[in-house]
């Protein structure tokens, strides 16, 4: 399962300032790009907490513009305007305060104005992004690991499709975790962001060949997730629960989780972008109802193992001479944890109701993510399978 | 024991290149920086391997200057020399090839044309390094993690110093980690290697609080090193297994196993230092011999418990209820893996038959290392008798 290291490229420059009050450090290591900045930020929440007058009072020093309303799932209409403030204005740098949606959309307005075009170009190829403004990011929400990764993802309502963009060029310059911002954050959205977390690893955990030091990394932050994702649901003003949380989702999706590893084909990211792609739906909430579904439609001789060992070394479950048992033991006690910290099951219980989109989501998941080279290859017939079994 | 995220500021830019024929990338990762190119390198090893003509062919389009003869515990004379050709030759980058020594060495080359004086002073005082010309690095041991880290040890056998420096200038830009290149390390140096690598986690890991993510990285580092060192040993052409040794010594010290928890105050590295300063023997064979005297000396109530986790974690033994059974059982498990790879037990069998500068090494140990700040704290006095039971 593990006596493998593939060849692989890695770097991730970001630097992080973990940890309460690491937001005094920010200044200093924005000063050297210039004076002129594009704040970016989301519903508002961040003026009700405070860090919105933090931020302003910390960047005196500089001159700020604003795009405040970024969406949940950011749209890329927000990107276009965005994009339009950074050359109007002539930005020197983009200074991101949210959660992932904000940081993804900040991401790609950071590309827009060196590309003379539409920014969904950038989207649907990222090998149009060439340059980029500097990005800083003060992170709110522990989840989608946007923080420390370079990748976004888009939506764009017209045409029902949201789309995932990597480039070099995306990774913030530097990154302020401070779990004290996310002490505030929901039950709901801390569930459906550690969900996210998990998922992350899934993604790349649930692969044929992996290299051991990624596979331990990956079963420790599963571990601490499950740990400290009940202790936040209960008790959202616990710091280190926080903490834990938040240094798990910036791990969780940078590559450090998966180098040496057979790429994954991120099987339930892929099905969930179609759900929330069509019905607004909350990511996290997505991928926690679809993960158990897919895999127990993918327990089979190939995948059996693997299931059995994460069902062992992650819920500590003994190991079965039958490791079908042991996998579905596993399968349970994951659909258990999801349902402890009050995660949706099914489809009908995030709204959607009707089956008519099944194809249409289930064609354009294949199309956009190499599902026919998963670790139990999908068709779109087999992915519209999954769709009934989770409704 | 690990309910705790301390802050911390993390960022490592080096860019890795791992795998079987991963430097065919490495000209066009230079060629943006110039023409001008110093290759460091050690006893020629890299000469019989056909590495060095390798490097020659791919570097057809630069202008090769050459540092030959880096010693291992690596010399303030070979820095001078290097920083010498640096300057009079206008040298754009530097290559280093070979191990830690040779890495470790070259990142001082690189910072001291910058620098108007004698580099050790820069040894001495990381502050005077503020600027570096940019350092590529090619490893052919997986031991010291310098391939990733800002880190490097210079000896000064004038004065019997054995210093480590700390900066950000001096991160490799990219490292290529190919593990065909290690294929040929002696049984000797492969277990060497593997003691350095499992030494820097106990570094880092045997503290009062560490975050539980940093945790888990640590156990799967150790866990993969405990696995692989003895098949390498045993077949040194195994490239799974050397694959494994190389990436476990990147992150073995380049503070992603340390973030979050407490620091470490490198107690072992500390005494050993001395040792190899002294008398110039193996790094990773000093720290063999003096770990499991170092765990038995600071057994106590306070560190107990970790012993005992570390035991039944790294080495699955049982948790007993008497908490120092299971502690002791590990110590014993980590002396017998030492021993199965031929790794030294006491000072005199690396040749250390003297007491004599026993007294004038724990002084130095303890005014190079914050001893007092340890896990268990160390005085001079306490020093001498870990020395003491090690001889």
């Amino acid at each position: 399962m593990h006596d493998q290291v593939f060849n692989f490229n890695y770097c991730t420059p970001t630097k992080v300032l973990f940890g309460k009050d690491s937001i005094k450090g920010l200044p200093a290591e924005m000063a050297p790009f210039g004076k002129r900045v594009l704040l970016v930020y989301g519903g508002g929440s961040i003026k009700r907490s405070g860090l919105y007058d933090e931020v302003k009072r910390l960047l005196q020093d500089f001159e700020i513009f604003e795009l405040p309303g970024v969406e949940p799932n950011p749209r890329i209409t927000s990107v276009r305007e965005g994009g339009r403030i950074c050359r109007e204005q002539h930005i020197d740098m983009v200074l991101a305060v949210g959660g992932g949606s904000v940081l993804d959309c900040s991401k790609v307005i950071c590309d827009a104005p060196f590309y003379d075009g539409d920014p969904w170009d950038l989207v649907l190829d990222s090998s149009k992004i060439t340059k980029a403004l500097p990005l800083f990011t003060v992170l709110t929400l522990a989840a989608t690991g946007s923080e420390y990764d370079p990748a976004a993802v888009i939506s764009n309502l017209e045409t029902n499709e949201k789309i995932g963009v990597l480039s070099p060029h995306n990774y913030p310059k530097v990154s302020v975790l401070d779990p004290t911002y996310t002490l505030t954050v929901s039950k709901r959205q801390t569930a459906a962001g550690s969900a996210d977390i998990m998922s992350h690893i899934f993604e790349q955990y649930f692969v044929d060949g992996s290299c051991m030091v990624s596979e331990g990394l990956s079963e420790s932050i599963l571990r601490t997730v499950i740990k400290f994702a009940k202790i936040a649901y209960e008790d959202g003003n616990n710091y280190t629960a926080r903490a834990n949380l938040m240094w798990a989702s910036s791990l969780a999706c940078n590559g450090i989780c998966q180098v040496g590893s057979e790429p994954g084909a991120w099987v339930c990211h892929a099905i969930e972008h179609e759900l929330s792609a069509y019905y607004d739906i909350t990511h996290g909430e997505g991928l926690a109802l679809l993960t158990p579904v897919i895999m127990r439609y993918t327990l089979n001789d190939k995948t059996v193992k693997r299931y059995a060992y994460f069902a062992h070394r992650v819920f500590d479950l003994p190991l079965n001479d039958d490791l079908y048992v042991t996998a579905r033991a596993g399968i349970e006690a994951l659909e258990a944890f999801f349902a402890s910290i009050g995660l949706p099951k099914t489809l009908r219980d995030v709204g959607i109701t009707s089956k008519d989109k099944f194809d249409a989501m289930a064609e354009h998941a294949c199309k956009c993510f190499p599902l026919h080279q998963a670790f139990v290859p999908l068709s779109p017939a087999q992915v519209r399978e999954i769709l009934e079994q989770s409704f």
